[in-house]
């Protein structure tokens, strides 16, 4: 692995000096953003993260911001699921596609009040769609990306920590809401949420000022539930079938390809620009779509390009996250598969840099 | 320095074996592409840069194509340079504002024909931005990345190695223009441009299928000229006062604030969606602006957040680039400064994160 070169344009996080005492080893790029990998190793962070708990800096998870009396009717421009049961105090996982379809981000949206909104981006600029759209039609709302950095706490025990530091209140929040929380005098939303299968929260932290008290609170709490700084974790998100926008998928897939048509309501989803589009896909279904991809044999390398699934001599797919599982002992994967080739227990081969190996197509992930 | 985790999202590029070759040492990302930033060492490479000639991966230049009958009015309305005079088989450097006037992105703009351009983008995903004026304007116009991936030829050798490959013709192409050039067998677009000082081209490589084929023809052709595998150099960049967006400039800037008005015809630019904006600015300008700043004393270290200018207890800038200049024996730097503070030979404290340095201000950058 080569060296990542420090300059502003790769932006810090109101967490980076609490990522880098902790030891963070390796990152990537997330919404032109430091976003760590690694801290001991990825199996040992993965072991860590399903026994204990983790704090994440996700800060790069930025948030746009739609406020005014149109951001309700431009939020739903942008998803074809349907909103208008959603209340205050909710989030929703939101499929954003353009108006061919195609996906644009997979954001979870929180809805603060009737008229303000926070997007909570994965890796694409979606600020420049929202703003684009929202002069092309006038629209009376304001839309900026505001000073909030998401922080994660992930872990069987991420009941226990949050309690020391929020209050039993916490406990009693459902999953995908959210409750407004004091933290040194400031109201911060608290949501049941995150990028792992091992339950916790995700604290929109609004003003970069108290990041670091509230890591530090985090860790000094924390000390006797053994917690420690992480990440999202590649082999963890894969055994639990989390996507991830850029590598499983990206403008060129539908939502119903990614597997998300059960948050598209294109019937009733009025106002989305791709909704059109999508009526088509939800009448016919989707040709390839997908699937938990089992590689067989040794360890993988990490997949850094799409690695081709064959049928003997044709394409049928492509491989796009791939990792070691220690608790499976077998490669787990994510994969696009095409509607011949999908079926449960179906064998194909997968196409390596350096080497051709077995696979096996499953309908449900891991975990 | 911490590692870069490889994964799908941050793509490779078509010349990303040819980099690894050259045993490339760190990168940063782009545009969610992978761009090398060093090769032996900034020092070293900024030397040979210098002194013969660079073949760079910059396919994270990445381009958003127009086409179609609105496609022109379309590029006037991202810009406030008037584009009315511009031909095919020219280039302009154009910067791109929002309805405030806030830069977007500051690319190059080709013009292929009157109803086909490419943009040719800095860090931003500027195609968001551009789908979402074009769907809510109802415009006829096609919008989409394509296949295209430039690679920069840099160097005071690059006309002999580019003639050695595309022809004395190329010696023919003035600045900022570009010809229609045969590689096995492809046509495609060579302009005198790129990201130094030290003149050269940019080929907009057309077919990811060729990128290593021509990667491998300049390196074979440039063998006696001492041809190597090299990125924008930081040092270099800073001294010629070649501006990053992102580092240096942000949307809450606008072009007349970054030094840019020269390409800003705010009057006639009639269509640019921030004209309003700075027709305001224009006539007052800008009460910040780019200057070149020296930092005096030893090497200062990588600038990976805004550095504090300060003038005794009050803040009147900051510093975004910085690096240690071997030919001018001294700190150059980038910063923006307020109009109290601005005039040439201002002295000013820069704050380091360890460290406070004297700073002065420059009108013009050293080369």
């Amino acid at each position: 692995m080569a060296m990542i070169s420090p300059s502003r344009r790769v932006r810090r996080t109101p967490f980076s000096d609490g990522n880098e005492a902790a030891g963070v080893k390796a990152y990537t790029v997330y919404n032109r953003m430091l976003l760590p990998t690694v801290f001991r190793s990825v199996e040992e962070d993965y072991r860590h993260l399903k026994e204990a708990v983790q704090v994440w800096d996700v800060a790069c998870e930025r948030q746009v911001e739609l406020r005014g009396p149109d951001a309700g009717r431009l939020m739903q421009m942008l998803t074809p699921r349907d909103l208008r049961s959603m209340l205050p105090g909710q989030c929703y996982y939101v499929p954003i596609v353009d108006e061919t379809g195609g996906m644009l981000n997979d954001p979870v949206a929180v809805k603060l009040a009737e008229d303000r909104w926070w997007i909570s981006i994965a890796d694409s600029d979606l600020l420049y769609w929202v703003k684009g759209l929202a002069y092309g039609f006038r629209l009376d709302v304001l839309v900026d990306e505001p000073d909030v950095s998401p922080l994660a706490v992930q872990g069987p025990k991420a009941d226990d920590l949050m309690a020391r530091v929020f209050g039993d209140q916490v406990r009693d929040i459902r999953f995908f809401r959210y409750k407004m929380l004091d933290f040194q005098g400031r109201s911060l939303a608290v949501a049941r949420s995150g990028y792992s299968r091992q339950g916790g929260f995700e604290i929109y932290v609004e003003g970069g000022d108290i990041g670091m008290p509230l890591w530090n609170a985090l860790m000094e709490a924390g000390k006797d539930l053994d917690v420690h700084a992480g990440c999202p974790n590649l082999i963890e998100r894969i055994e639990g079938g989390l996507l991830s926008y850029g590598n499983d998928m990206t403008d060129n897939n539908t939502p119903h390809e990614c597997g998300l048509g059960k948050f598209c309501n294109t019937q009733t989803a009025i106002g989305c620009v791709g909704r059109d589009a999508l009526l088509r896909v939800a009448q016919e279904g989707p040709i390839r779509q997908i699937r938990a991809i089992e590689i067989h044999g040794d360890r993988v390398p990490l997949c850094d390009r799409p690695w081709p699934l064959m049928a003997g001599d044709k394409q049928v797919g492509q491989v796009t996250s791939a990792a070691w599982s220690p608790d499976f002992g077998t490669n787990v994967a994510i994969g696009m598969v095409r509607m011949t080739h999908w079926d449960e227990g179906t064998d194909l081969d997968v196409v390596l840099p350096d080497d051709v190996r077995a696979a096996q197509v499953w309908e449900t992930f891991w975990v």
